[in-house]
């Protein structure tokens, strides 16, 4: 992973010189953006780490897995939001972690617990380093240090029940290693997040996050049969079957704990047979309501397709499905939706026959080379917005989810809190939406806005990021449907979840975690 | 429901004379059991409510909706497992609620819950009264008193949202009360349990109840998309979208929470639309690992029908999914299953004539008369429970769940458990077992046992349990599927949710209800 931006550093590209004129044209950008400076140049707060905890640490895992040098520390000092990528941009790292620690075995991980405890280290769990809502960031005002616990080591796949269609899988596993591991064995997890290719396993399960095929594979969190996760006060294994009535559901409440009352070092999931069969069709709605709607009846009264999309108005003129297509397309104007369908041959044939009939019905026209374009694309979209950033373009993104009767004022309310305050802020941006997750009651909205940058981008995307979240509370919407809480949604989510829920969370937290060493800041109030 | 067994009075019936005959020639039954005493003979422990609390009720819910008479405290005593209707047989109530409360509205339930608290009244939520784990016991050692939240009134469908196909519903609607509101506008929650006629709205939330239609409507706990819960410390809403990945879900925290946490006093849920069809077959296997290894192609690569059942040998022998053929079938030998089907007529039709293709495959031969069959008795076999008390047997019924891959061996072990501590005792049983949930990764396990009654039913019955839920740790199953905690499964629940787990729910405990007023000793230990 790029150290300061997304992904594989060769696959970084500039902008086409259509999408460059667009973009300067529709934001009328002034200049380009702060270019990433030299790994080297860049400025880390002292090293805190004591002597003695230090030594204490290289004991337990051996020196090779506890690294103090510059790379490692900027490598694990935030996440991959735009935020993080400017303060790197602008040699502004707030904190960084004093070491990296990278435990092998569940056993060190309680015995890595336990040791930054009696040290008073704060420690953060770390995965694929891909949280975009500040779920990564070493917070060490109340602490003696901060480490960063890399789950790097911890990446195997631990056992395949072929016959319960469940695999145990170590948290450090990335999305392709975990799934060339099943697909080995004829299985796969479905789980295909645009972060697919760098997140893990862990971070899958402790940010709840959902695929791109979630209406048909479901969410991570859904597919999560089993946890083990490691705190400072022991070891806890839920998941003695697949439900159970044995009081609350514990699995529940450490998926989306966000490292912050525990490590997961184990999970045990819900396989799906390798699909024989993969298909992407592309539609085109006349417009986002008619498209919606469409949309519902399908997640409502199936046949549910294993991937259901719809882009509004403005993202499918930008056509953002189609990355390598942008600044060419949209002329046929509506609202693109992809259909795909994975799974046998039959079941494929049947799901496919059945949603084609019910979408014509509703009105859609197939868009034959949307489907396919989708499919190539769907992982990219983090690299165009490294080239957006050169170019001088502030761009982000961000979600939320709400009952179907409440859709269309969510999406109205924050497309119009974006443009309101970034437009107020003098630099108007372009809203694009769409719908990526759906369920029978309702469905996920993700927005991406661009706008010019200005002196101070941070800043600006602060206010413009609190515009939308006051906005979807106001309309009622949860304050995120898959990136997490971290600490850039903590006070909204807060004011969503209320003073009762909060205190039930943190008296937990306080039950494992006494010290609070584990992500302090995240999820919870410090 | 009869304030002594199951159900409406009159549909209670004594035993056939082939199951009479049956039975005791079985089981070896001695004597008969003892009879049910008039209820005006029943004696409860005197009343210990202060009268300044029983003031302050009274002035809360208005004096008709404080009841302290002898009747309303027996009908508040016990749930409806064979103990609690052993102890009441036995005149021998250790406990009863020296008040019978009933708020009409949320609020009401906030300030009742702070006057309790604030005089050390123990507060145990009723809903239909069918625990069967020990979920309504009086306990007031540590209390001035114990009163009994009757939800009766509480019974109304609060909103209807047909463009979410989300209902929400008030806790105190029974099964069919719910149903006929939500049918009449066209919609089903698709939630049967044994229990339906008489359980609650709030109960089935509390206890994370799983229906016998499981397989195509999900659990209960699966449809509930908001709750709202009242603490002695305030409101907790919870449930902005159908999923999110705004930290732990809060609902699975309140969901089979028993009211040790609050008093759930809304449920919104997913609804479906009516079934226009409902069809029930019957088939019979030559054994029952064929027809797991059958039900598992079913539940793992579908389709699923509606309801998907198969009784062991055993069970299909005495034909207990044809209460009134009991004593009669049997003969033909092997396993029997149910495959039930409900929905629209094309998609009843399409999943029924797979689903039959992939029987007759795995060896399975139709019996058309036990699908309509297992329908007429599908919430009878209660009434039986009474009529085999009368007679002098022992009956009762467990219930666990595990993966797949250790589906059979948690089958041995609970029947090897069963009839080894009984044969120890010297009343030998009858186990029955059967197949009633599943899922892609496993299935529920649901015992029915029958014996002949020694002198002290209770303490027989005490050893058995006991015997068959070590046996259940043991062999890594679940310690309840569908039937709760309680205060019964709570020794087990501790061992098998561990320490750590068990000290952070009593934190969400004490963070809720800081003076432990709510459901002392379910859930969690006192």
């Amino acid at each position: 992973m790029s150290w300061s931006g997304w992904g594989d550093p060769a696959r970084a590209q500039a902008l086409s010189p259509e999408l460059a004129q667009l973009v300067h044209g529709a934001l009328r950008i002034q200049r380009p953006g702060t270019p990433v400076p030299a790994i080297a140049s860049l400025r880390l707060p002292a090293l805190r780490l004591p002597a003695a905890a230090l030594a204490r640490l290289r004991e337990l895992l051996g020196p090779t897995h506890v690294r103090t040098d510059p790379e490692a520390r900027i490598r694990h000092a935030c996440g991959r939001s735009t935020p993080d990528l400017l303060r790197l941009r602008a040699n502004a790292l707030e904190a960084a972690p004093d070491a990296v620690v990278e435990p092998g075995t569940h056993e060190q991980v309680l015995e890595l617990l336990r040791a930054c405890a009696s040290h008073r280290i704060a420690v953060v769990p770390f995965g694929g380093g891909t949280s975009v809502v500040g779920g990564l960031m070493p917070r060490a005002d109340r602490f003696s240090a901060t480490v960063a616990l890399d789950l790097r080591r911890l990446a195997a796949l631990v056992e395949l029940d072929e016959v319960s269609r469940v695999a145990t899988l170590e948290p450090g596993l990335r999305g392709p290693e975990a799934e060339a591991l099943l697909a080995a064995r004829g299985y796969t997890l479905g789980h295909f997040p645009q972060s697919f290719e760098y997140a893990t396993i862990g971070g899958f399960a402790a940010t709840r996050s959902s695929g791109q095929a979630s209406a048909g594979y479901g969410r991570f969190d859904e597919r999560v049969v089993r946890l083990r996760v490691a705190t400072p006060r022991g070891t806890i294994v839920a998941g003695e079957a697949p439900r159970s009535a044995a009081g609350p559901d514990l699995r529940q409440l450490l998926l989306g704990s966000e490292g912050a009352f525990g490590v997961i070092t184990a999970v045990s999931l819900e396989l799906s047979p390798l699909p024989a069969v993969r298909i992407y069709d592309g539609w085109r709605f006349d417009g986002f309501a008619d498209g919606l709607e469409a949309v519902r009846r399908l997640a409502q009264d199936g046949p549910v397709p294993t991937v259901l999309r719809l882009s509004d108005e403005v993202e499918t003129a930008l056509d953002l499905a189609r990355p390598e297509q942008i600044g060419r397309g949209g002329a046929a104007g509506g609202c693109l939706a992809i259909t795909g369908f994975e799974g046998t041959a039959a079941d494929v044939a049947r799901r496919r026959e059945s949603v084609t009939a019910i979408l014509r019905e509703a009105g859609a026209r197939p868009e034959p080379d949307a489907g396919p374009a989708w499919e190539r694309g769907r992982y990219s979209a983090p690299y165009l917005r490294d080239a957006l950033l050169d170019a001088g373009a502030l761009v982000e993104t961000l979600e939320s989810a709400a009952f179907w009767s409440g859709v269309p004022r969510l999406y109205e309310a924050v497309r119009g809190a974006l443009v309101d305050e970034l437009t107020a802020q003098g630099t108007p941006p372009v809203v694009l939406g769409h719908v990526s997750h759906v369920y029978p009651t309702g469905a996920s909205l993700y927005f991406t806005v661009a706008c010019a940058q200005l002196d101070d981008p941070l800043t600006q995307w602060r206010r413009a990021k609190a515009a939308a979240c006051d906005a979807i509370l106001v309309a009622g919407g949860t304050i995120t449907h898959h990136h997490g809480v971290g600490s850039d949604h903590l006070p909204w989510y807060e004011r969503q979840a209320g003073e009762l829920a909060i205190g039930a969370l943190a008296a937990v937290k306080r039950q494992l975690d006494p010290d609070g060493i584990l992500n302090p800041g995240v999820l919870l109030p410090q």
